[in-house]
Parts: structure tokens; C-alpha cells; sequence
């Protein structure tokens, strides 16, 4: 072992023993055999608490109650449980926030509602080429079938989108920015704030994508006036693989906007199953189907478990992660011409740090051979994703050893 | 108790004896206090190999494994598990059927690219009014996207949705024929063959939601050349509270037809996550966003349980049972004027009956009260549901002595 490993190892141990969070690693499912997980940003683990709640639906609530539980606790939940992620994550009051289909529907349904109330006038949907596969393909899939048109902001890699940027795209035409809040390569930030202003005073509706953000970054969505947002519950909380999406709709918006898909659930008297279509009030009409109940249960554990801690400590520590991690490749992986392709400045990185090299395809393969587990993405990007609940500065620390002894055993 | 009810629980008695599926009923978790489950056909209960291997995805293939086991088993689950229902309930050859998605979304999908299929010179949809709320709602929204025309048929209550009435539908200008194999309400089974034969032969595509049929009632869609198909895994299926869909796309229209919501999963290249969207080949192409693994495993385990019994067993038991209720109410609750407003032909009845009566509103929340558990559908009807894996002759003797006692009781 190096002496660069080594002292980082100290420097590890030394943040976890006075890390704030350092109890709740404590409540999570144990991995067996594995180093250090760096993809929370891609399935969060599980909480010990989920495993047992879980456990108790499937013989109670669902195996016991059976259909009763739809009465007693499951026709509310997609709107009680997006309410608590408002509170919590989204700083959305009640009312505004809802859990169900997977985000690429969901996004679906938000952009189709969003570019109906735009209108015709205002047919062109601003968005970038960094953003998430799925935002520019469900994007794309919108604007052939309704004729909105796409202008595509190019993100300065050192820079990502910025409020000069999207500025520059924004005319009398626009009729939604869709972007998300923090980018699933890079990690910037996003300055949703500003760029929400700048929106409105084109004209113009912001859907924000929070994939990447919620749970581990605050958005503040009441307070700067978000028109619509979309996110994911699996990565920063924990509803485990395939959770739910949670879309958020503002309230002054909800009378307005129709999504396209109407199902059952989201009907005003979904049990009287009467002819014609009506939307439930708020966001219940936007509710498609029925939701995934067992995919819920984790969402509700992390998002009490954040609330418990509070949100601002959990983005403290992404960032001091983020900082440490970005330390120690000047001192270990420098040398190795690692480059450090996320932010270098805390308040505008989010959960994950990506590093380049032109090795990492292949190292990233030795990793995950020997249980350290971080995230490869194209072309030569290893994603560590640093989910502040789950994550020690010790498993950080492995992993970048590892990373060097792989690039030094050539 | 009465001597009706005497013989009716010795007669319960008997059969469960002698029924040969009275060993899966022990496969099923314990529900302590239930007296009797007739809703298996809204909610199916969970076997007890679910419980476990729930539990155990919990802990291994999401706590250990995490990230992982999408390379590892989930990416291609929704295909593989798809090919599994078609290959046991739906006799469809493997590529041809896919899981994810609510059923209402999977239903927009396929009604969507179906109606595209067809093309503005057949912009007529042929449905009926006693189809399932979720099957009228997606129609209306999708015609009023699409300036696709809605065409109603009236069953009669008498016969159901017949040929004939379709038939006398059917023009130059029909594009999709949109119809339950089995009627969610009077469990009347559509001859879902000659009805497809009817339909291709005016050039129209047939879209059958099975939702109350697969898993109970077979459905063959290959050999009767279905075009589309969409059904409920939460059912008789198993899959627990939520769980998602499936969908079924005849081989031969796979390359043509286009589902509206393209998103990373359903990508010809998932992880090269590169610009523009390219559909994957096959139901690849039919996926949308990360479907709930949770909601598969009860699935899988269904599947292989009706696999090992053989359908046509689970049908013959679903005949029996239904049979069993009409001939109890005609000695045990004729008197009191309670009629069977499902079919009496065995072979055109699917895995439930339902029976009216004007004071059922009453008597199916004093029956929920006393723990047996039948569903009320809209205005005075009572459905019992017989999920022939899980449900005795004996509960169903329970439900109908109570029936008599509640209305005795006036």
C-alpha cells in the first residue's frame, strides 16, 4: 500500500468517527461481501426498517386486510405519501405532489399536460443535450406528436446550464423549459431559482426534472415558483428498484393542466365507475393507474429518516463527501491524469462525482469484480455516487485506492 | 342455522375434499380472522414461497446486490417473466409479451399506437359500455387527442358482448376493436375468437383487455391471430397490491406498431444513453420506464404455480366454483329474490359471480364487518370473486349463509 492510500485511509477513518450522520449507516440492510457501494445515486440500499415493513404488508396489508387495505390506507397513499415528500424534499405544500408510474410516464404525462397549456403559440420545448436519455426521448416522442418543436442548449461541460445559456433559447415561442436540477453525469446544479424567473418572464412553464436532486438537494419548488417537476424514488430514496415516480403540479396550475392518460384512479368518483371520464380534483386527476403499493413502503422510511436528520445535513454531507473525494484525487489519481469532470465548488455539485479516465471502462469492470461498486458511463466516466445516509468517507476511501491499483497494475 | 345452510357447508364439505387444486389452497400465506375471500379477482392473496422470496429480493438481490442485479437478472426481466404469462395463461410464443407499467398505461400505449396503425382512414374505435372504467376513460382521452371516433355498443345484459353486436358495427371505417375477454362486472366471457375473426375481416386490429380472464380463463392468443392485448397480474396473478401489467404485441405487428412513450428502458441501447431515440426490437421497443421488480415476484410465483396445475385445471375449478354459487342461490337464497346476473353456462362465465338484489349495498358492509369479503359493484351487486388457487367451496358456503342470515335479519 502507498503512502497516498494509506493517509487517506486515516483521513477517512478520522471524518467518519465525527461525521453528524454517522449513526444512520447503522440502519441500513447489511451488504454482504461487499467494499463500498458508490451507485446509491442509481438504486439507494435498503433500510433494515423498509426490509421488516415490507415483510409485515406483505402477511398484513396485503395478505391479511386484502382488498380492505385499498379502503383503510391505499386509495390516499400516492397523495399522502407525495405530500410528505413535498414536506420534506420538494418544499411543496400540501396538495401539489403525487406518487405513481414509473418518471418516464410521469414526465410524459407532465410535459403533455404542459405543452397543452402552453398552446400553440408557444410550441417550442427548451432543453439540453446533457439531460437524462429519457427527458430528451420522451421529449422527442412529445414533439412528434403534437408538433412542438425542440431547441437544444448545448451545456459548456465546464459550466452545465446556465441561466445565460437557457436566457439565450427563450423567446415569445417558448412554452416549456425542461430541464433537470441536477445533471446525472456531471452533477451540476442547475440554478433553479433563477432560471425558473427567467422562464416566466418569457412566458414560459419550467417542468424540473429532480431525479438527481431529491432527497439529497433541496429545491425549494414553492418558494421559487416551480411550475412542474418530476422525480425519482429509488436513487436518494430508497423505495428500492422500479419505486414510483412523484410528479408536482402547482396548485394554481392544477385546474388548467389535463394530463392525457385517464385511468380509474384518477377519476373524481373512482368507485362509481360511471360513464365518462372526469378528473379528480387536485392532484388526484393526475393519477393514472393503480400505483406500485410495495414500492412505496421505502420512500416513506428514507423520506422520515431525512426529516429526522433534516434535509440540510444530508447536503452537507454530499458535499463534504464530494470534497473529500475530489481531495484525494489530487493526492492519489492525479498523477494518473484522473480528471475530475463534476463541479469543484460544493454548492454547485450534487450528490455524485464523476471522474474521467481513459481507462475506466476497463477498470470500472476490475471494480465491480472485487465488490466496489461504482457507476461506468460513457464514454470514460467512473460516477461515484455518494448517498449521504448510506455512505462512509471508508467505503469513498477503497474505492479510490482500488481505482489506483488498478491503474498501476496497467 | 337453517337446514339449507346445513347441507349447503356438508355439500361445501364434500367438494373441498374431493377437489382436485385443494392442495395450493395451503400454498397461500394465513389470513388470521378472514372468514371468507371473494375478492381474489380485485386483490388475488399471496402465496407463502412469496412472502419468502420477497423478502429475500429485500435483502439479496436489492440489499446486496444492489445495482448489480439489473445487469444480473432485472433488464430483461419484464421480457422474460412477459414470456412466462404468455407462454402458461395467455398461449403466446415467447417475444411477443412484456410486464411494466399500470394497466391503464400499458392499455394507453397499446391503444395509441393500435389507432396509429389503423391510420385516419379507420378512425373508428368499437367498445362497449360495461367495459372496465380505465377501458372507457383511455378511449375517450386517446379520441380526443387523435380525433379517433368512439363507437358504443349496448350489451345485452342477457348475452353480453356477442359477435352479432359487434358485428353490427363493424364498417369500412372501424380501426380498433377494444373488448374485455372477460366483463369485470357479470363475468360474461366474450367469444373472443370469432369476434378477432369478425373484426380482421372488416380490416379492423382487436385489442382484448384481459384483465379478469388471465390466470383463470385461457385465452390462446396466438392461435386466434390477436393483435393486442393488455391484463392485471394483481388479479389471479398474484402479484400483490399495484403490481404492473402486461402487455402482448403479435409478433408480425411489432415492427410497425409505435408506443407514444419512449423512454431509456424501452432504448435500442439502454446504457449508450445517446441522442435520439431508437426503439428496441421486439416488446424491447413496448417498455417505457424501470418497471417494479417488487410487484414481479408474486407474479413468477403464480405463474409457475398455474403452470404446474395446468390452466385448464384452474378453468375447470373457476366452473365449479361458480356453479356451486348459482345452485346454492337457488336453494338457499332464491326466496328472498337474490338473482344471478352472471351467465349461467359454465362455459361462458369467467372466475366470478355476481349476484343482485336490491339491499346488497347493506349487506356487503355488514358481511365486510363479519370478515368475509366479497366486492359491491354499482347499483346492488354483489361479485364473488373464486380465485381457484386459493378460494374452498367452504368459504364460499360461509359467504352465502351470511348473505341468507343478513337478509333474514331484514
Amino acid at each position: 500500500m502507498s503512502g497516498a492510500a494509506s493517509a487517506l485511509r486515516d483521513t477517512a477513518t478520522r471524518l467518519d468517527a465525527t461525521d453528524p450522520l454517522r449513526h444512520t449507516r447503522d440502519l441500513y440492510l447489511p451488504s454482504p461481501g461487499l467494499v463500498a457501494y458508490l451507485d446509491g445515486n442509481s438504486l439507494g440500499r435498503p433500510l433494515r426498517a423498509t426490509a421488516e415493513r415490507i415483510a409485515d404488508l406483505v402477511a398484513g396489508a396485503w395478505g391479511t386486510r386484502l382488498i380492505r387495505s385499498w379502503d383503510e390506507q391505499w386509495m390516499d397513499l400516492p397523495l399522502r405519501l407525495g405530500d410528505r415528500i413535498g414536506e420534506v424534499c420538494l418544499g411543496a405544500a400540501p396538495g401539489q405532489t403525487v406518487v405513481g408510474d414509473s418518471t418516464t410516464v410521469m414526465l410524459y404525462k407532465l410535459l403533455r399536460a404542459a405543452v397543452a397549456a402552453a398552446g400553440p403559440q408557444r410550441p417550442e420545448i427548451v432543453l439540453d443535450t446533457e439531460n437524462f436519455p429519457t427527458d430528451r426521448y420522451v421529449a422527442e416522442g412529445i414533439a412528434a406528436e403534437t408538433g412542438a418543436e425542440l431547441v437544444w442548449l448545448e451545456p459548456d461541460p465546464a459550466k452545465g446550464v446556465t441561466p445565460d445559456l437557457v436566457a439565450g433559447a427563450l423567446t415569445g415561442r417558448t412554452g416549456v423549459v425542461l430541464l433537470s436540477h441536477v445533471a446525472y453525469k456531471s452533477a451540476w446544479i442547475a440554478d433553479l431559482p433563477e432560471i425558473t424567473r427567467l422562464a416566466h418572464e418569457a412566458g414560459a412553464l419550467v417542468l424540473w426534472d429532480l431525479c438527481h436532486s431529491v432527497g439529497v438537494v433541496p429545491s425549494d419548488l414553492d418558494a421559487h415558483a416551480v411550475d412542474l417537476a418530476v422525480g425519482c424514488t429509488y436513487k436518494f430514496l430508497g423505495g428500492g428498484p422500479g419505486a414510483p415516480a412523484f410528479g408536482y403540479v402547482a396548485a394554481h396550475h392544477q385546474e388548467r393542466l389535463r394530463q392525457p392518460i385517464q385511468g380509474w384512479m384518477g377519476h373524481a368518483e373512482p368507485f362509481v365507475m360511471g360513464p365518462g371520464y372526469a378528473p379528480g380534483a387536485g392532484m388526484r386527476g393526475f393519477i393514472s393507474g393503480t400505483p406500485p403499493v410495495l414500492g412505496m413502503v421505502g420512500i416513506e422510511d428514507t423520506v422520515d429518516l431525512i426529516e429526522s436528520v433534516g434535509l440540510d445535513a444530508v447536503r452537507d454531507k454530499a458535499a463534504r463527501l464530494g470534497r473529500f473525494v475530489i481531495e484525494s484525487v489530487d493526492g492519489l489519481l492525479g498523477d494518473h491524469g484522473v480528471r475530475v469532470v463534476s463541479p469543484l465548488d460544493d454548492e454547485l455539485r450534487g450528490g455524485h462525482v464523476t471522474l474521467a479516465h481513459p481507462r475506466f471502462r476497463e477498470v470500472y469492470r476490475v471494480l465491480w469484480d472485487r465488490d466496489v461498486v461504482p457507476d461506468f458511463r460513457e464514454p470514460d466516466g467512473i460516477r461515484l455516487g455518494l448517498s449521504p445516509l448510506s455512505t462512509s468517507y471508508g467505503e469513498v476511501a477503497e474505492a479510490l485506492v482500488m481505482v489506483d491499483e488498478v491503474l498501476r497494475a496497467g
